[in-house]
């Protein structure tokens, strides 16, 4: 059998316990599979002295990080620290220059930093791969790298945050609002203590912009994405959509066209979303992601998986290893950095859908009619409306409505409309419909 | 820009004009994609003046398909013919002889000829794709190959077949039986004239035993896969099947165990199952094809999208071409054909799960006594049964019941002991409960 291929692991929380977990449990077959052993020969962490529940002794304990890159003993340098910039870009930007392969789960440097890293790993030939950074143990990436890679891609659709996705369908199993399953959640280890990256969005953002890239052949554009999180979605918004035939699933939809004129222009967004009870994703539930890729001649792909935790990450990282250890260390982004395009970000406004609209309304005649004229002079016509019961003390209700199809300026011009109106009690709340 | 790849491609029906024309179209993506041009310069097939939709002219017509192995401006041979042995397997043997790449939709002759062909590629270190011969634009055996690399594989459970699908999912919308629905399906162009290797099964059984020799390590057997269709399937169990929870779908399942004495078996089965519905095969409907592949770290991953059709299985042939240009070309079943084992056949009699009896009676007194006799003295114990209604005529009725989790050997023993009896007016139809 072949030389091993030796790696460096820097980061030895649950994912990094995890690779070294699955390479100890796995390691004949992964031999045989790749073709040589995976060896690792040396780790490094911020606590040494900290039980981890995995005998680290046949392994070189290095303290300083940034020496892994430097070792003639390593071919690949596993990054599992995390956080966009600090000791994890210093690592991957030592190792790449050193000719080191650069396997990592860091969704934000990637998204980040992407393309110098993409284009220091090609000028120095070496991989850098991130499977694991997206979607967890779902092989991805490498679905639209190399399994769509036939297709001109339309639209690329994902449940891509599972602390998301398990509050949002255990809010629709329970009927509990936000604030309780998020508590909820976070005993069960399903949200992190503080969970905002999760819940407003940021974190299926990085992967959606990720996916972007690989898909249009665009470079990244993280700053491009607009993003809102799961935080205003209500129980009664729930419970109303699934009366309409939707669940509502945190979505991150990229597409591109040329809006009529000309370039080609990407959009890239992550909303809370009704989603038709026969869609793909609408069976998303717990902490599970999915991406549904739709391309011209495939039609729609869709990966499904555990979305995080330690044996699904592990398992996508040590599948680029064996990537690796086959000889595939092409590029990252399926074409040279350089041939990415830079798009230009599309106007969500000339997107034509259909929307849900929530409005917190005080409990008096006319209010009805202000909204729906305001409507009317938006160009924006009704599908189908609720308001169910009435408040007990004559305060608040909920209007709840479902556009006909048409431009999304129409529905921002009557928010205009409306905006400032005593009617209106809180701000409305508009989630767009994913299209069937 | 790299020289280009040159394709030589056999078979001018749907899935090769759908070559053609996704090559013509996405040409320039695939270009930057691959690294170079993917170039056809010869085509063959049985009759020349045909008009297929597709202009012809650029490419070399070849009466004799044979010739295109021979041929020296070509670096692979995809074949799109069809039939396990034939035109097909000797164009396959002699393109691999001659040190060509060879890509293949052609799943009979991969089930069949498999470790025959996997060798010649070996030997002449060509590659030997087939992704689209299995579950048509879903790029499951790179899923399972490459993306599933790290684990060890515990079982793949899939709708390997969309005219199956088809049938089942129409018949549980519709009510409608059997027999009325493939009428349908075959107006529709969802089902063959003969449709005799999908409803029987055989088509699945193909695919299942590609993937668990990839998944499994082992050696192709697709004569030790147990193989039931759908034709005895009747709108009475899919209602039945519904009252307690199931949607019934042909599910191809493969897994390897110890069964407690020493070397590990494969149990390999078409049949059609009950499926829960909160399962993920259980919302596959239509000619929808899904896989899940089950592994020690990944967990449950699912691949989902067209089983079959021109654009999608297009879509997966271009796939193994551009991976070919990439410099792909790998292991055809991952490791090397001479150490895959040669896993002898589970007895399924040792699995332990829960049934689907359904039983067609006289309408008299005792029937039901006498049944239940027999499943108590096979030690077989029912977790639910239903008998609803009674025939107008006092003539038959049935009697469908869930069994309690146990060995597969008792429902064999409670059908032995129930053979021959007059209460029993028709065979006893035994569908499996697929594991939650």
């Amino acid at each position: 059998m072949a030389e091993p291929l030796r790696i460096a692991l820097a980061g030895l929380g649950t994912v990094g316990t995890g690779v070294l977990r699955l390479l100890e449990a796995n390691g004949a077959t992964l031999a045989k599979r790749a073709g040589r052993p995976i060896k690792v020969v040396a780790v490094s962490a911020r606590e040494r002295a900290r039980d981890r529940g995995v005998d680290l002794s046949a392994y070189d304990w290095v303290d300083d990080m940034a020496m892994l890159a430097t070792r003639d003993d390593v071919d690949v340098v596993v990054e599992l620290v995390g956080g966009s910039d600090g000791p994890a870009l210093t690592l991957a930007r030592s190792a790449l220059a050193q000719e080191k392969h650069f396997v990592t789960a860091n969704k934000a440097m990637v998204a980040v930093h992407g393309m110098e890293l993409g284009k220091l790993a090609e000028a120095h030939d070496a991989a850098f791969k991130f499977e694991a950074a997206v979607a967890g143990g779902i092989p991805v990436v490498k679905g639209l790298r190399e399994g769509a890679a036939a297709n001109r891609i339309e639209r690329i659709s994902g449940i891509l945050n599972g602390t998301c996705n398990f509050i949002l369908s255990e809010m629709e199993r329970s009927g509990a609002d936000f604030g309780e399953v998020l508590s909820q959640a976070q005993a069960k280890g399903f949200a992190e203590a503080d969970p905002g990256f999760d819940i407003e969005g940021v974190d299926a953002a990085h992967k959606l912009a990720i996916l972007a890239a690989i898909g249009f052949g665009a470079r990244i554009d993280f700053d491009a994405v607009a993003i809102s999180g799961i935080t205003e979605v209500g129980a009664a918004d729930i419970a109303r959509a699934a009366t309409l035939g939707f669940v509502i699933r945190l979505v991150g939809v990229a597409d591109c066209d040329t809006q009529g004129s000309g370039a080609p222009r990407l959009l890239q967004r992550v909303r809370p979303c009704l989603v038709p009870k026969d869609h793909p994703l609408a069976h998303v539930t717990g902490p599970t992601n999915a991406v549904v890729v739709e391309g011209n001649f495939s039609g729609r792909l869709l990966f499904q998986g555990a979305g995080a935790g330690d044996g699904p990450t592990a398992s996508a990282v040590v599948a680029d290893l064996v990537d690796i250890a086959r000889g595939d260390t092409g590029l990252p982004f399926s074409v040279p950095v350089a041939d990415l395009e830079p798009l230009e970000a599309a106007d969500p406004g000339h997107r034509v859908g259909r929307d849900y609209l929530r409005f917190t309304v005080a409990d008096r005649p006319g209010v009805l009619a202000e909204i729906t004229a305001a409507m009317r002079d938006a160009d924006l016509s009704i599908e189908s409306l609720i308001q169910q019961g009435r408040s007990a003390d004559g305060g608040e209700v909920l209007v709840a409505m479902v556009t006909h199809e048409g431009p999304e300026r129409c529905v921002t011009r009557a928010l205009e409309l409306l905006e400032g109106s005593p009617s209106l009690t809180a701000p409305p709340l508009v989630l767009p419909i994913l299209r069937d």
